[in-house]
């Protein structure tokens, strides 16, 4: 049943040199033979996801970067901050394959039934290395995709949707009745809207610009702050006391935004309050950081009493938290829905080798609200 | 059994008016007949704690305070800074009693055989209104003190050593090994170091002034960082290595150091990682804010990966949390120990009309490591 060995393929690297220099290049690897419980998957999507571009880019300033090389081996070197080599210490002078997830037809599979059932098939994967040709995996971490869709449909199937899933999961779990998200036009906050539309969970929307207002309004949402607008606080609070948010999931991180939520959110709770306590509110107030748009130190006053928390939260740490079980369960709900509440939308498709190219560098490495690209790496 | 009325008492008011003006005064309160279930406390000692200071001080300039009234009913007015006006709100116009706990002996007592039984002892008790020459409690309220102990040992039974204890508890409950403390030459502190070199759990002392570094070393510290040194960093970052700490409590709160002790906490996560991950650890670190020793806003560089939280942490939220069994367990354990592990030092003891002299106040709402002042109202 084996298809014919795939020999070579290109993939894309990213080097983080000791001297300070980015290298992204495309290399030649070899396809591996698949053992007995894998699959070789061509990859026929895979999209440049925020959590991405930390490993891609390395933190470097991409307003230095130079192209080198051929037209069919590119070659992309940058500068990398002093400030930033602290932080990837860890991963210097290795030539790191690079792309969280994608989708592909399986091509090749090892003897064992599980590989050999998923022959021809559509599947979506997940870890790493998929800004490749071709991508050797275990079959059982292969997401098969209903009949009818499309690579390019079924690229996205992990990070957005699983991370969307998992705020509203999370949210659940301990015990709030309705959540905040920023940065609220993205992919993500597009989905989280479809899902909790869906589900009849109360969303609190925060963006920075007045289209996005009105692209969110569009879809259906109740609550859009403008962060920018001189009414923000009132607005905010205004929206969380309607849906008595009392958790935030932040893609921003930087700046004042996590503690104007907190403040927020203990101006409502403090409306119900029975007598006046110097420590606050006792309703616990969390915020979440999920991702950087703002690189920036974050800062706050403490105006918010004593019940307060604001942490990281990753997808990766939440999927383990919750075990193998509730994972495979919310996989499969993005699978179903993939055409509808799931559905990503890039804005620009390119090659391996138009990933290294400078002017659409300078596009996605600008992460800007509702962009998206899509690697195409065997068109 | 029951000895005669006490009459009335003295008793000091915080009360923020709507005009900004902070005003401290004493009034004349009759002391009430005690139900069948409650007591008559003559209060002999009651400490003026950080947490007693938000309630009293109510956020005012003690730079602009200005004294009147007589000797007897001394009066004391300042301005309360604009930007604390709103924090306050609740608690506007209100003439508020103050002094979260205390000790002294039951002069009087309701009928009830429990309230009975403790007449003539000495008790230490929580629950406000502790300024004040007497104190109507429930009898089950009173914690009976050791005999032998004086009402000045014991009138700190409850804030400071509960904290310190609460902490190791919380250390524990959330699975982290060790854990630090920040203005740690406190009373607070120096208490921690007892109950750890005395329990066997490693702490990390932070500090801020090389004598305090002494201080906790003659007390048996093992682990004490001065944030001035220049070497800071590098002496938090072995500490931590040393001693596996993954918590802390920070009473402090406003600037960098919260960010500055996971940063370092996320350097000993990363010695013995196994590959390079670009959301660093899965080793959670987490920082509890249980003070304000600087208002100012809190900052910090997110770099410590993923896996980290910041949080307020307050005393009576955690008892709350472990229930009645447990609170009661910790009580009597202060109690046993009170002239040992929870012993407290005053540097001053003042009357009433003391704690309302400008002199007295001045020194009281610098909040100086290590100076703590207790009142004595029937003195």
């Amino acid at each position: 049943m084996a298809q014919a060995g795939t020999g070579t393929g290109l993939q894309l690297r990213s080097m983080a040199r000791k001297d300070g220099i980015l290298e992204l290049s495309l290399v030649s690897v070899p396809t591996p033979e698949p053992k007995p419980e894998e699959v070789i998957v061509r990859v026929d999507g895979s999209p440049i996801n925020p959590s991405d571009q930390g490993l891609l880019l390395a933190g470097a300033d991409m307003t230095t970067a130079k192209a080198s090389g051929t037209a069919d081996h590119p070659m992309v070197t940058a500068s990398i901050p002093p400030a930033s080599m602290k932080a990837i210490a860890g991963r210097l002078d290795q030539s790191m394959p690079v792309g969280n997830e994608g989708a592909g037809v399986v091509v090749q599979a090892g003897a064992s039934p599980a590989a050999q059932a998923l022959m021809g098939k559509t599947v979506a994967i997940l870890g790493g290395a998929m800004y490749s040709q071709y991508r050797c995996i275990k079959a059982v971490q292969c997401l098969v995709l209903p009949p009818g869709t499309t690579p390019a449909e079924g690229a996205s199937c992990f990070a957005t949707p699983l991370t969307a899933l998992g705020m509203v999961a999370t949210m659940r779990s301990e015990g709030h009745p309705a959540l905040v998200h920023t940065a609220a036009a993205s992919n993500l906050g597009q989905m989280l809207n479809k899902i909790c539309n869906k589900d009849g969970i109360g969303l609190v929307n925060i963006v920075r610009k007045p289209e996005h207002v009105a692209l969110l309004k569009q879809l259906g949402a109740t609550h859009v702050c403008n962060s920018a607008s001189p009414t923000f606080m009132d607005d905010l609070t205004e929206a969380l006391a309607a849906t008595g948010a009392t958790v935030a999931f932040d893609a921003i991180g930087g700046g004042t935004l996590a503690g104007q939520i907190l403040t927020a959110m203990e101006a409502v709770a403090n409306r119900t309050a029975k007598e006046y306590s110097r420590y606050g509110s006792t309703t616990h107030k969390q915020v979440y950081i999920y991702g950087g748009l703002d690189r920036g130190p974050t800062r706050f006053s403490r105006t918010f009493g004593m019940a307060w928390g604001i942490g990281g939260w990753l997808l990766t740490a939440f999927l383990q938290k919750i075990g193998v079980e509730a994972a495979q369960k919310l996989r499969e709900r993005v699978a179903a829905e993939i055409k509808t509440t799931f559905a990503s939308t890039y804005t620009k498709e390119v090659s391996l080798a138009g990933a290294l190219d400078l002017g659409e560098i300078a596009v996605y490495a600008r992460q800007a609200t509702g962009e998206k690209y899509l690697i195409t790496p065997n068109r």
